[in-house]
């Protein structure tokens, strides 16, 4: 059994599939994706990469799977699926899955084109072994009560990027009790008495809504203070609208573009769409010249479409004579929080977390109280891009905060 | 400048008169003073004390005074504050502290009558250095917006024992901040531009609502999984009735019994009361007869004072043949959450965390939720103790957990 | 499987075997002995104990068990014995280990007597559950290359305490990668393919050289800077000085001073010999009147038995006129590193870790830089006592140091 | 005062000209370059960057300088030449330093041309803050007591990086106690009275020697099993050959190569040199055909020069009908211990540290043991390798490995 280091957990020990299946080119790609794309530009120890988040993630789905009475070959399924639960990101993580998603119509954990392909390594690996590729699939895409292992509220997955996230950013928020969370998890039949394992629930066993909680809240926080950094989303949009640029002037198409790491895509955008290119390399960001909370936002702009978002992008271009390139609106997703919806048992009964523990509703309203649209562009036409946003978005507000 | 070896926060530097007070007998008796008294019954590793979690304290302390403006005279008071603001705990902390107050109408921060009798060591050395030993008591006991960093919802007293029982215990939850926290804590006067110190109010700066909110549930946490874990608070409760009969039967007064520390407790106990000081040695702990949520007690079980407390264990005991020293009715205070009245500055003005942050609401649900009262007894008793408990207690349920 | 929480491993699991174990009060007595004695005189957040590291100790050796192709009833001997292996531990561990040891001529690892009396819990539970008493007391005791893993050059005691102490003291020269260590332990047959277990001898497997190495200069360091620190040295000689004058003057046996717990110690030195104890208790110290290293020092004071020690105390304190009790000649044994004997496997042999290392000769001369010989008395004494001590220990130089 | 996260040091404070500096493109320029290399093909977690190790030097700097007792101004170049000591690094930044000298005749830390170059922004800042270009070069180059503060055995460049690189890699080793060593240097005259700054030496005070070892030590475990690991080594040697036939191939000068980071260089590789380039990518690394001791290798063989060493590449490639980049001769420089010239204050007297420990004859023998000379080729002709490149470099053995 091959040990690697890991600076989180220890040595993580690879079964021979494993071995495998980290030495394929799809695999190695991951040591040069990084975790948290635009992050390392407010927190600059943030360089790790979703190699290593994989490694960790195969660690404790491997804890988990010992608890849940589950056969040898399901086990298996699960493992192979939690190693390779990320080999479908493009470069720079999340931050180009709308634009994949747009180009593509696929997401990240939809990874069924990638593993069930006869040419492709790792899926003559899966097959070699006695594994089947599409049920590897289903699990990464999130399937039944074992896929909400890898992909779910309570999924190994989230556990371990806290986690991972906090050592390196130097937040303690992430810091939640990997341990425990892995030991108490449980395969809960949904319905009576069924074997099926595709009735199956995933849900933490009695005494632990604090542990439930504990999640919950250390991804809010962590949303709060790293992952929506506006530093952090500046950098990622301006990055975004990159990525549709190169696309639109390369001849690179998105199968090809999905397959980039992120060295590829930082020299390729520096070529190809040179302005934003340089001041991404060089943290040289635009500015915020909108930054207003949902109060001040019309609900037709919360609801904006990419079409609208780019549509509004070139209006206050246009009204303040700049190339469209050099505004980006920024509209996130209205606020939500999927891990309330994870499974608790209480007195003997399963329980979603919402229903469960009054924190939930204001872990919600904080998100809502965070949740901020955001219109950036050169440092020196912030006055003027935002009076033309606030008339464009129909803002009820818009102060400038650079 | 001497350093001390912290395992939380590195080197803890000492100026010339903190080094004087930690050599005095007062100080050095809180090395023999353990910081969660019997938590460790359950967390094996949280055998710090009130000596470095003291020392620990300081260090916070000199860090945020630099960032409040203040006068080099009020600083010396403040650092000297913080640094003793412990020494009027009992053996066994706050397990102790009820006895205390009741036997001599002072709580543990209630230190003037320690600190400024001149006979002592203590307020020599603050009076030789030019220290005004009231004005430190005063800070020890919370007044003004200084007091409020020594003790309140902001103080460093807190940021220091979240982090030290987290690091001891191995509980991830109470790893706040410090270094953040420390350096945006801020002093604004709290009517209009008033110099004057008593009027000043002790905020958080700009931009960190999520910083108190991690605070609050780093402790709403904490409590939950440690400080409140009913092995711990089986042990509390046996520990404090012990302590009552021993201060019934002994010659010990009050006064003395204060300046113990916690190895004259245990060897004390195990003498005068011997049942329950061995036990309490030996972990050898009642169980839990009772264990009930806040809906199952009716409103004036609740509030019951400490004399109604004792007398129903006397009643229940009687009912089922034991000696009155078998039976533990264990009824918390009401719940709540003295960090939500911390304040934050947001958009220029400071407002209390509850009224800027929708968590808190949610957070103190979790603490009435979290709320359970417990009735205790030897093992083999368990089911008479818990219908007759039922019965005096007026309970709703009563399902014994053991 | 009951698990419990430790500040350095995370969970420990225990077996149904170690769970009975661990709530016997031989073992709850743990609880209340610290692990370094004295050493928090120095380093204030040192105030682990025995209990949490027996707890280590047996989840390091769980895990090394698992890796040296032992059959099931060698490995429950095996962790039971690691469970125990402090059981036999005086109060305030090695500090009065000399003074049990002329009294009773037991070490603390020759626990035969304790786990062999048909009388004791520990020993009723062990043949309960299908073990062999003796033969977990010579595991104990060293004995076989299993033997060696419990107490040995490279056994799960030391790779605990470094890592336990490196974590509470704050000093972090003990960090060494127990799950290295561990995951490379292999049983060597010492003569050829010999089968019989006692044949077997501990090493590590091939490429662990400086892993072994990394062993032997944590120590070292740990050593020089936490283990043999001046003030932890004084405070440990005065105790045993206390020790043996309580002996002297109480009735209290040997066999029931060697089951007292740190805290009945602490008592009964501030009651039987109270200018002793007060002192300890305060850390009110002797200083340093003498304090020189190998040169300095004849070869017959080095190796000076305990009695001829106390005649020079006696001596000294005559020539100055002061209580015999007021002086402490402290000479330790002959400097050495135990861990220099370990076994490692290079190119395919077996070696002793000071043939395949060129580290180790310089890790013994530091050794033997760093003894020193020191005798100590109260403050205002050192330099009479300093000279009187010259003359009589027939040193070379004494320059005081307090 | 700017405070950036890190997650070694908490949060670094920046002052208004290291702010400034920071924002520089050639200091942003870092955030590309690893600091570790190819280190992370064996430890995945090690991705941190030359960036927040600059941070970190420069803190620790701030930290050091506060007890030198020296003037502000000096101060301030002092904590310039900190952070900026880096910035001369190439791509992969000591992976290329072999060619970059061949090349320009420079080495990393010879920075006058960077920064007294008035077109530059980093020479700019320093100007319009008073600062002297020249100065802070001469200090990045080690000179004086002050500049072996930044470049020395003392450097705070390496207490960082060996704390970093523990952190990152997961290998405690490096765990040395910063905050201990930066409070414990000094500012000796190195001649009598000397108060010219130039005739310093930078020392440990008094009661360090083991602190001094504790740096030793660290360093020679972390070269065994971190920063000389065979994977890491194969890896950096392919890399080197591809720089060089790149340099050779493409119409980029050393100038521009220099100023390259890590993704501009990977796209170049794999451009420029596929092969190579896109085994390096993929960790599709060769495999050791020979690893030999220094009792083994010829004196001719090891002090052969990069021309030497290439030709016998040539030679043994065409023993064997390779191409001449399939075959990596790779002979390390002799074995030395930089730090064993650190000086630390004994009884007063400023003595170098292989004078006052024993141990640093042991470490030096361990780096002589440790040294091997290695040939890599594809893994299917390793057998051929090895049998000619025997011949060609006159070994005494060679045993293959792989």
């Amino acid at each position: 059994m091959k040990a690697i280091k890991d600076s989180v957990h220890g040595h993580v020990r690879l079964g021979d599939l494993a071995a495998e299946l980290v030495d394929t080119p799809a695999f190695q790609r991951l040591r040069h994706v990084k975790q948290l794309s635009t992050v390392r530009l407010v927190y600059p120890s943030a360089n790790h990469t979703r190699f290593e988040h994989s490694l960790g993630v195969y660690h404790l789905a491997c804890g988990a799977v010992e608890g849940l009475g589950i056969d040898d070959d399901t086990a298996d399924h699960v493992r192979a699926a939690a190693l390779l639960h990320d080999v479908g990101h493009g470069p720079y993580g999340h931050q180009t899955e709308g634009v994949i998603r747009r180009e593509t119509g696929r997401d990240h954990d939809d990874i069924a084109w990638l593993l069930t392909d006869a040419d492709r390594d790792v899926c003559q690996i899966l097959e070699r072994n006695g594994l089947d590729p599409d049920r590897v699939a289903s699990l990464v895409a999130g399937e039944g009560g074992l896929g909400a292992l890898v992909s779910g509220e309570l999924d190994v997955d989230r556990m371990d990027y806290l986690v991972r996230d906090a050592h390196h950013t130097g937040v303690p928020y992430g810091t939640v009790d990997t341990d425990r969370l892995v030991s108490e998890l449980r395969l809960a039949g949904s319905r009576g008495g069924a074997s099926d394992p595709a009735d199956t629930e995933l849900v933490l066993a009695e005494g632990n809504v604090a542990t439930a909680e504990s999640l919950l809240v250390a991804r809010s926080l962590m949303n709060a203070v790293v992952y929506r950094h506006h530093v952090s989303r500046v950098a990622g949009a301006m990055l975004e609208r990159a990525c549709e640029r190169y696309l639109d002037r390369s001849e690179t198409d998105a199968a090809t573009f999905r397959r980039m790491a992120d060295h590829d895509l930082l020299v390729a955008l520096r070529e190809a769409v040179p302005e934003l290119g340089r001041r991404i390399e060089r943290r040289d960001l635009y500015k915020r010249a909108v930054w207003v909370g949902l109060g001040d936002v019309p609900a037709g702009t919360v609801d904006a479409g990419h079409g609208e978002e780019r549509a509004a992008e070139r209006e206050i271009a246009e009204a303040v004579g700049l190339d469209p390139e050099s505004v980006v609106v920024d509209v996130p997703s209205r606020p939500g929080l999927k891990e309330s919806g994870s499974t608790v048992v209480v007195d003997g009964v399963p329980q979603r977390l919402e229903d469960a523990s009054e924190l939930v509703s204001g872990l919600r309203s904080a998100e809502r109280r965070r949740w901020t649209l955001g219109v950036y562009c050169p440092e020196e036409r912030v006055d003027a891009v935002s009076a033309a946003a606030r008339e464009v978005l129909g803002l009820r507000t818009a102060s400038p905060t650079a």
